[in-house]
Formats: C-alpha cells, structure tokens, sequence
C-alpha cells in the first residue's frame, strides 16, 4: 500500500533491536481516518462480507482492528493476556512467546464469543515473528471456527513471521506494507502483489 | 441511557467482589455498531467539534474510544501500561493502583503526543474507584492539555469514582449508566439528569 508506506517512510523510526516505532498513526497516538484507509484496503484481499468478526490481540492491534470491524459491520474481538496463573474455565487459551517484552504469556478468549458458526479474520497491527498470530488461530482453531484469512498492517520481513504464514496451505494472508531492511539509514519495502 | 441500562440488565453478569461483566458488547467481544450509539450519547454532553484528541488507557476502553475518536473525526491516544521499571525518556508518566490486578501499574504516554495546543476528552469503558482515569487526567496536566470531560460507559456508582470527579471543580464528567447496587439478585441504575 503506496500511501502506507510512504506514512512509514515519513514518520517511522528505526531504533536499537530492529524495533520500528510509527506510533504518531498507527498504535500510540492512532490516525483513526488513516486507519478506514487500510480497513478499505483490506477489502482488496478478504471477503469481509462472510465474516462474522475481527479477531486481534491485546493490546496494540485493537485500534486497528475495531475501526475494521466497525467498517465491516461485525463484532470486534480480541483476546486478552492473561494477568495471573489462576485462570478460570471456559476459555480458549494459547501460551505465545512475546519478542517485545521477552517472556511467555498465555491469550485467553471467553468460549462464549467464538465458536464454530464463525467465519474470522485476523487483524494485528504489526507481525514480527508471527507468535501473537501463530496464538490467535491456535484459538480460532480451538474454537471450531473458520478462518477467512491474516490482515496485517506491517510486517517486519526480516524476522521470518509473514513468510511462515504464506507457506501455510489454505490460509489467506496479506500485510499492507513489508519491511525487508531497516537501520540508521533508512527501510527498504519488498515489492509483492 | 435507556438503551445501555436495557442491555446490562440483559447481558450482564454479577460476580463475587461487585465486578459487573458486560464483555459480550463491551469489552471482549465489542458490539461495534452499539459503540455507533454510545460515541453518538456522548455528543450530547461534550463539544467534540473543538476536541483534538480522546485520550484512554490500555487495554480494555481502547475499543469504546477508538470508535469515539473516529467519529468525531479526531486521533485515539492511549496510555500504555509501563511493561518494566526502565522507562525511557520523554514520557509523560503517572503511578495508579488497578483494583482489578491489585498492584500498582505506570500509565505513560510519549510527550510527542500530547501538549498545550490539544484539547481532550477522556473516554473508559468503566469506572470504579477512579484510579485509571485519576492517572489520565495527571497526564492531561503534565501536558499542559486543555480538558473538555470524561466521558464513561458504566459506573459503578457504590464504588466512588464517579462523585470523586462529579465533586470536581470545572471538570465536566458523564457516565451513561450509574450502576449503585448489584449483587447476585439484580442491579439497579441511578437516575440522574
């Protein structure tokens, strides 16, 4: 996406650890008109008219994703990190190594809000190396729900997330903007259609 | 709001310790077409035309606040939860108790995003004691920010936050339902005007 990317080049920020900040429109201070320009984009690559929700992750991806699934006129969904060891029933959950904040946490979903009437798809702001995503359809899955596809905003290429996800048979993936080398000096973009 | 008190009675849940869960529209699966109706109640008690920002905390009243910042046609800015005790510069920062995890967490927000020339309305999804909101109005200060309210989903009205900022000298406060008893036999609203 020509305008995403060129938001990213203007506004991004490379730090230390190949972490890339564009927090003036995306996940700390959100663009919300912005953001019904990339729930319209994803339009390009899902059939948001047969689901039945968005699915995200707390807490990052939930700006986003509530502004597509406001546009596709469907529930937003998101999975919490769970707080404490003491888990109560009736939950979906899947345990997710965090690369940001270095330790495992475990995503929780209420059985009652997805089950196997559903058709999902999954919306996330950033994919590194795809363990939040990879958590999200070990819950669609635990759910019996269906998965219409993967929608994420940008990808950082280099760590390995969005190639696992494309390599997966019957799954619809597609990131808005792909980042295949960022430092000091600048990003570079991969060219996909 | 009728239609808001409507679907508490209806889908809510009391659990031991007074907490009321309404996370089948609210907070876990979000109704967004009822956020529709709920950022439209608020217009009715704040000036969104002369807002810049609403400005909420992590994680649960991002949703509520994303679709209240998208249709009023303004930025969502979050507070985040500090994840360590190495907080980096440039941040504005206030320490609030969470009654829900018991301990006491930062709420930091980049001065990027926030400054003199801005003009917020704080929107949450719940009110209890107050503590969250407490927290966001210190970084509303720190910011030199001017403030138009705060606008809240539900109140718990037994619990004191919301007379806490009611008692607030120039702080305009709605809540657009004030819950003041519940137990497992039933709840009952406030009525005010």
């Amino acid at each position: 996406m020509q305008l995403l990317e060129e938001r990213i080049l203007a506004e991004g920020k490379v730090l230390p650890g190949n972490i890339i900040k564009v927090d003036g429109f995306l996940n700390h201070r959100v663009d919300t008109g912005f953001m019904d320009r990339i729930a319209n984009e994803f339009r390009r690559y899902f059939d948001v008219g047969r689901i039945t929700a968005v699915l995200t992750a707390e807490a990052s991806g939930i700006p986003v994703a509530t502004i597509c699934a406001h546009n596709y006129g469907v529930p937003l969904i998101f999975a919490k990190k769970a707080k404490s060891d003491n888990i109560e029933n009736g939950l979906y959950r899947s345990e997710v190594f965090s690369y940001t904040y270095r330790k495992t946490v475990t995503l929780i979903l209420s059985t009652e809000w997805l089950g196997p009437s559903d058709r999902v798809l999954i919306i996330d702001d950033f994919m590194a190396n795809g363990n939040a995503v990879q958590g999200l359809l070990d819950i669609v899955s635990q759910s019996g729900a269906a998965l219409e596809g993967i929608g994420i905003v940008i990808e950082k290429g280099f760590q390995g997330g969005g190639d696992r996800f494309r390599a997966m048979k019957g799954v619809r993936y597609r990131a808005l903007a792909v980042i295949d080398h960022a430092d000091e000096t600048g990003m570079s973009f991969r060219k996909y259609l």
